[in-house]
């Protein structure tokens, strides 16, 4: 059973690779930037997502999707933005797969648009394992979940190319140890950004906009 | 592809029953009341079990299986109350399985156990799939992860006995809609209790002591 079972999940992943490559090379094509933003429940990923729309749609073109176990609740606060989005209901998976945020891709306007933020289901594990075709992973990381999740779910932060580190406010209710979490990640990924945010204080808003314009211009130098 | 996905997720999962099954047996014979803790990284799963280690090891005789991804790091503060503890790191794997489960019961004292603690992978969605041969699953939700996740996160919701509410020391500072937790979860669930704590404060602590110990006892009454 082990062996079999092994040798599915290689198949799930190839299958979903194939996927990931069609929409890496739509995304191309289009010249738009796919960011894929993954992290815990509850880590304030559609918060930093509305404050980011808020911030960049009079500087860049935008396109949300919205991937959630159940429910359209953070489509609609995204939608109210005013920034095209699509909801992806997985109905249990714990994961966006590459299949699934190919089949939203036709209902968005791609062609007209620099940058997708694609935001995964709230779980730190299996979606690092699913490529859907992005340019980027993100990590976001929550003050109160704790310093201590970069060594205890190392997937997630050896891929992302930033870590968001959100709810900055709380530090002090929390006992967060920023230089733990920059000693970890750095150990795990010596190239990933640390970028520290407040959603509720602009803290590092501003910071991490930036970052993301630099990533849509050095895509596009890349491709001109 | 997608109909073969199926069922081998569907033999698995049959598999991980029959360990389960096998598990459930060992703890009735040993009369020892198993609990698998389900929450979110960063709920706070390792330091309300320590709290209650403290709290409950003169009254009950316990054991303590932690799951991890990565590191022993939350073993080493159980095994600090002088709880035996054994660690079991999945090494990527997004829960426990009950044959994990099960190559680690050998090496704790369950003859001599009256409870049972499991803190599976901190990860909201796949651990409430693997039946690991409990009596009862626990859902923790801390106040920081936001009062939408039941809705949003149904499966473990829905399942669980108690949903331990945590750090509710921190309710002023994220706005945290309590009485929309208990709607959304009795609308799931409707036997489910609902006990709110705070490590840091002590709030709700003996409370959910108590509770525990009211399960001990019923399983005992159960059986004599």
């Amino acid at each position: 059973m082990q062996r079999q079972t092994v040798s599915v999940q290689k198949r799930v992943l190839q299958d979903n690779e194939l996927a990931a490559q069609a929409n890496r090379q739509l995304f191309a094509r289009c010249g738009v930037v796919a960011v894929n933003l993954i992290a815990s429940p509850g880590a304030g990923k559609t918060t930093l997502l509305v404050e980011t729309l808020k911030r960049l749609r009079s500087r860049l073109r935008l396109a949300v999707i919205e991937g959630d176990i159940a429910t359209d609740q953070d489509a609609d606060r995204v939608a109210a933005t005013h920034v095209p989005v699509r909801q992806i209901e997985t109905g249990g998976s714990c994961h966006l797969s590459a299949r699934q945020v190919a089949e939203v891709l036709g209902e968005l306007p791609l062609a007209d648009c620099d940058l997708l933020l694609i935001e995964n289901v709230g779980n730190l594990v299996c979606p690092a394992s699913f490529d859907l075709g992005e340019r980027i992973k993100l990590a976001l990381l929550s003050m109160p979940e704790g310093d201590d999740k970069p060594s205890k779910y190392p997937g997630i932060f050896s891929k992302a190319a930033a870590v968001v580190v959100t709810k900055a406010d709380l530090a002090e209710m929390v006992d967060f140890d920023l230089d733990r979490v920059r000693r970890d990640v750095t150990k795990l990924n010596r190239n990933c950004q640390i970028i520290v945010t407040s959603a509720r204080t602009g803290q590092g808003l501003d910071q991490w906009c930036d970052w993301l314009i630099d990533m849509v211009n050095q895509a596009q130098a890349a491709r001109d």
